[in-house]
């Protein structure tokens, strides 16, 4: 271990510029005009796979964006890891808020800019590069490696979902590692053993069949901004608490052993708040940030449109309006039967003067993983090893969908190692990745793989 | 009279085609690329209002865009009636709607078909025709008459209000005669006597710093656009009433006679429910439409914004989310004032999680006429006598801000005779004007020189 921590060590700036490189690729997956940055993001990730080592590579087409799958099996009788990442990210909007371009990586104050940095292509290249530095300076892995890289994980996982269904034998292994959640906090090392869910709708009102001159018609009928407003308001009552009936059911409750451990991590509402720009922090009422953050469901609106939004003033009462609205979601609650609920609840609040149309944009099942697997165990030492200090346990509130297909599939638990940051605006213009948690990462994932050799 | 209103009928042809000689000119006020239609239209409104026999007329430059003045002052002892219309035109967006190009004027069951045709070019030129028809048949007009003809009716007035405070000497007259409203059904002669005022405001709320994600801070903070469906839900109680503190204080209570005459207008909810798309009417409880449409003030969201609102999902909590609305309001609600309990109630709502703007886009004064002054009466008795019909009082619901002007600095009743109808697209696509109205408007006119004359 002593010459692959070395090697890591002596790597760092090439490192660095391979990390550009990635980054420089525009694989927004939600743009169909990106899709040649998409393929040519999956062609960076195969032949830096083989180029650190992994014998076997393939990209298989699906009938979105392209997986990477590669493979080192010359450990027998070793557990067999399979490393999960994403190479797509997310659109740049709004653009002009960024203060370098998104894709041209920018490194400062012991940072990296660029989109996708910390979600997900710095993350998902530790582990790239920890092969790299055992093949380098070993010749071999201590066990078994098989990588599997999607390029859809920001629209839904569709296909990775199917190719799993129809590749379980090859995907065969003992435990799932992913590197795409966040450190409690710089410099802590952190293992995340929960995941939110997700019901992801669109709402859409329609009042008259055409804009209406707002002076002849104000007062006459329904407009539908107001009407969804009203709607939208009524979706949480005075405690911060969702009102959609039957949308608690099946929440497991925090435990008291949890409640004692997010009371030891010391979380500051005040710091958190100074963070956001808030003056305040605002939540379900009865509940600490953490355990709202962690361990209860939310409701947000994502995005509202209506009328006219240019510039001055312009009298209408607008024909439609929309909203969209997710839920995070928490165990054991089902997206599906929450979208459902969702759907009839909205309908329901909707009055006779307006029509409403609910789609359902996307689903994902929240996850609890047990912490006392051969695999979270190797974790939480091997960040131990590279971080020097003594590692936390976090949920966190995002949502990771495909790790319900892991454990439902392949049947082994997933551990999550992230190395992120919740302040690196992941999603956001200005998005970045600590240098010092990227070559953290590359030394933890390398003891991970050793820890769990032993 | 004979003699005038057969000139009229026999020059129907004659006038139509200078109409769409009118309405050829795209004087569309707000777009800079317009300036020399603009200039153009004014010459021709100039131009035609000597050729019909007013001697003495001057196209005044201002800031903005011209402004035509005529005058006839040769029956002394006699009253004198100023008359107001714009020459300027609403933009044709979006054109792609428009069934014909909407400076290519068309005329089609019985409709001339064009940009301007009802509002107001139309309706503007009847009181050139009616001038027209005295000077080739009595050779003079019974009183004296002063036009006033401006081009940035549809983006303010601004300048021409700047001109009317500057000559209030000149524009010296007993009543303002305006044709820019509307009848209440086709062929029923219509007198307007009250318009509704506006206070047009923008609110912007800011929660975090920049947009979240909003599986990491859902259930941290307040949601810009939650909190603004919060606060736009609570500016209505459940009767539809507005909220706002001394909103209605100075509303002028709808009288038991105008209740009455609301009621003779045999107004069918049905009939507008249909029309405009919607199952059902929705409005202020404990009034009926007309009283809604005409009497009682209103607030409607214009525009509303925030978030993600492309296709499909973006999972952010956004920094910032935006609405335009607007009150039309009813006598003697002051439009400064309301904007000022506006903001200050918004301010009030917003809670200490969010940071809240408001700004004050727009403002004009609510008009009530006395319906028993002389001009009025000598309105409804011309009607009467080209429609052959019993007029009918109205107010309409939109509003006409330079009306207010007339009244502080002449200190006269404006009379409003429109002779559009509310289904004639006014500001939207495929806008027209009844060729049938625009014959009993020109006779109307004449007819109400020879009443206010009397």
């Amino acid at each position: 271990m002593q010459e692959v921590t070395t090697y890591i060590q002596n790597n760092k700036d090439k490192f660095i510029e391979e990390l550009k490189d990635f980054l420089r690729i525009q694989s927004i997956s939600t743009l169909p005009e990106h899709k040649e940055a998409i393929n040519t993001a999956a062609e960076f990730v195969a032949r830096k796979l083989k180029a650190a080592g992994i014998s076997r590579v393939n990209i298989f087409k699906t009938e979105g964006h392209p997986i990477v799958y590669g493979e080192w099996l010359g450990a027998p009788g070793k557990p067999t890891v399979l490393i999960y990442g994403h190479y797509d990210v997310q659109p740049v909007d709004p653009i002009e808020l960024w203060d370098h371009p998104p894709f041209d990586p920018l490194v400062k104050d012991g940072k990296i800019f660029a989109r996708g940095a910390t979600d997900d292509k710095g993350q998902l290249y530790m582990h790239i590069k920890s092969v790299e530095a055992y093949f380098k300076t070993a010749g071999s892995l201590p066990l078994n490696v098989k990588f599997l890289i999607e390029g859809e994980e920001e629209i839904g996982s569709e296909n990775l979902e199917k190719f799993i269904n129809d590749n379980t034998e090859l995907l065969k292994c003992n435990s799932v590692l992913i590197s795409d959640t966040e450190l409690y906090e710089a410099g802590v090392p952190t293992l995340t053993y929960g995941l939110r869910g997700m019901s992801y709708m669109e709402v859409e009102l329609t009042g008259p069949s055409q804009d209406l001159h707002s002076g002849s018609f104000g007062g006459a009928v329904a407009n539908p901004i107001n009407v969804l407003a009203d709607m939208i308001s009524k979706l949480h009552d005075k405690n911060g608490r969702i009102t959609i009936p039957h949308f608690y059911n099946n929440v497991i409750r925090i435990t008291k052993r949890e409640k004692e451990n997010y009371k030891r991590l010391k979380f500051s509402d005040k710091k958190l708040a100074r963070e956001l720009g808030v003056n305040e922090l605002y939540g379900e009422k009865g509940f600490t940030t953490l355990e709202r953050l962690w361990a209860r469901p939310t409701l947000d609106c994502n995005g509202i449109f209506g009328g006219f939004t240019g510039k001055g003033a312009k009298t209408i009462i607008p024909s439609m309006a929309t909203a969209k609205i997710s839920m995070r979601l928490v165990p054991n609650q089902d997206p599906k039967r929450i979208a459902k609920e969702f759907t009839k609840y909205i309908k329901k609040l909707a009055p006779n003067s307006v029509k409403v149309v609910v789609r359902e944009l996307h689903c994902a099942y929240p996850v609890l993983t047990p912490l006392d697997g051969k695999a979270a165990i190797a974790a939480s030492k091997a960040m131990e090893k590279a971080f020097g200090k003594k590692t936390v346990y976090v949920r966190d509130g995002g949502s990771i969908p495909i790790v319900t297909v892991f454990t439902k599939k392949l049947k082994v638990p997933t551990v999550l190692m992230g190395m992120g940051l919740n302040s690196e605006n992941l999603h956001s213009p200005n998005e970045h990745f600590s240098l010092n948690h990227f070559i953290l990462g590359i030394i933890s994932s390398a003891w991970f793989l050793q820890e769990y050799s032993a």
